[in-house]
């Protein structure tokens, strides 16, 4: 099952995809549009009944695919969590003395992200913003403590995502937390129909040039380990997003250039890039923190 | 005006404190308990109407304020916000080279706040735990790329807030949002109750032992500073925290400490720190990062 976030007449509402359509089941989960209410996606998330069995009884208006404005799949996460240094090949690119086991996770602004098709706006001229195409998933049920066998139980779907990086030494929370710079989307698909994660594969270009190209099962944790480990720091809530990491061939984006992910059977995530609201940067980190290579990088062979 | 998070019955509610009482104002924000709703206090600062307009206008049900169990003043913050080296003499402590102006903030996770009175709970029995008393703000208003003389107008209220924090070369968001790493309250004070933010003092105890005495005028980035510049990276939304960083004094804390932080006016917020469910360290952080004196530092005078 696919289901997408857009936004119609002013209000948020939730779809499942069939074919080229959309069944609008906004009404079922019973949310009121008011200011201050999660949205859909959210309010379905956080449910007690599983999503499959509460969607499946539910017949909404058939409404065409093309014709509604997508927003991103989970328009409000509780929590953006991702892991800084996940890929072997990604860790040797940039330098770093350490990976996730030694660093932990890091938090993203739930405020940064768009639906794909939307625009990333560099907000500064004079620093440098790389792509980070990404596998993402987000929680159904609340989670504590849970083991890696355990995991994937609490996983809700998976996505796509952009972890928008502007480098420098400012905290990692700063850089990646520019409004816009989380595109996540464009469909949340439920496991059922995703399969086996180490059979998945992550491309990401920029133009026509292919970056990133990469096997999911080349994460240095795992997506349960992923799991297990931030629920043991943090009590997990339906809606939040986790983001596993990017591999091998991060490099700079500039105004104009096109962005696009594709994970096996999850779609296509798109971006464009703009600077066209960019200042000067009011920090001064440029000059420290892990450096990636200033050519762009070829993609690595398999 | 000072407002506090309750619950009674399994409910959430909000309350205003009159002297050693307060008036349950819940049903007039129209807030409905349901799983995925946000808080009555959230709800509040996301109406369009300005808080104490609709506060003054209703009159509602008396409770003694010690007979009601408080909550975190604001149970779900969209966002919490942090200054990660934000006084000169706390960076001098730390041996940080670099303050706020070269690391921009950083993000603690939502689910790390817990109510005054409640239990810091520290996750490992092999690493060093810190406790750092602060004052932070409430946002009431939506707030993009605001001006520092426009800054104040965002600003709901103020609390005290405990960034409990990990030592170690983790990802700050990692140290500091382990589940209870976030006491905030007791009360959310009107600004207009507060009066002038630089005669305001914070002082810190762990036990009997007065650890942090701090003007708030010696913040590097003052409030209107700190909120313009988290503005101009991320939105911010009504029910965002930001939290203006620690002064000197930071000092290791273990089980069965108590902390105390008060803050001119903002009352006395408290906490108990337990390691009963400690466990060892997953992650390997533990010899790098800035490191504070291993002594307790005696408070700076004045």
């Amino acid at each position: 099952m696919r289901l997408v976030s857009y936004r119609e007449g002013g209000e948020h509402r939730l779809g499942v995809v069939d074919g080229d359509e959309l069944i609008d089941v906004t009404a079922g989960v019973g949310e009121r549009n008011q200011p201050g209410a999660v949205s859909p996606m959210r309010a379905l998330l956080s449910r007690e009944e599983p999503v499959a069995a509460f969607l499946e009884a539910f017949e909404g208006r058939r409404v065409p695919l093309d014709s509604v404005q997508l927003e991103p799949v989970i328009p409000d996460p509780g929590k953006v969590i991702a892991a800084p240094v996940n890929y072997r090949d990604h860790q040797a690119e940039m330098q770093e003395d350490f990976h996730i086991d030694a660093l932990g996770v890091f938090l993203k602004a739930p405020s940064s992200v768009i639906a794909s098709g939307q625009t990333v706006r560099l907000p500064y001229t004079d620093r440098r913003f790389d792509q980070e195409g990404e596998l993402a998933l987000v929680i159904g049920r609340e989670a504590r403590n849970v083991s890696v066998d355990e995991a994937l139980d609490y996983v809700a779907g998976y996505t796509m995502l952009l972890d928008m990086t502007m480098r420098g030494g400012e905290d990692r929370s700063t850089r990646k937390s520019f409004d816009t710079f989380t595109p996540i989307g464009p469909f949340l698909v439920t496991p059922d129909e995703v399969g086996a994660l180490d059979e998945l594969q992550l491309r990401t270009w920029v133009n026509d040039d292919l970056r990133q190209d990469a096997d999911i099962r080349d994460l240095i944790w795992g997506v349960p380990q992923l799991i297990a480990y931030a629920s043991s720091v943090m009590t997990l809530r339906p809606g939040d997003v986790i983001t596993t990491g990017t591999p091998a061939g991060v490099g700079q984006v500039v105004d104009g250039d096109r962005l696009t992910v594709e994970i096996t059977g999850l779609g296509t995530l798109t971006a464009a890039v703009s600077s066209e609201d960019a200042v000067v940067c009011p920090t001064n980190g440029a000059r420290r923190g892990p450096r990636p290579p200033e050519d762009v990088t070829p993609v690595r062979s398999r």
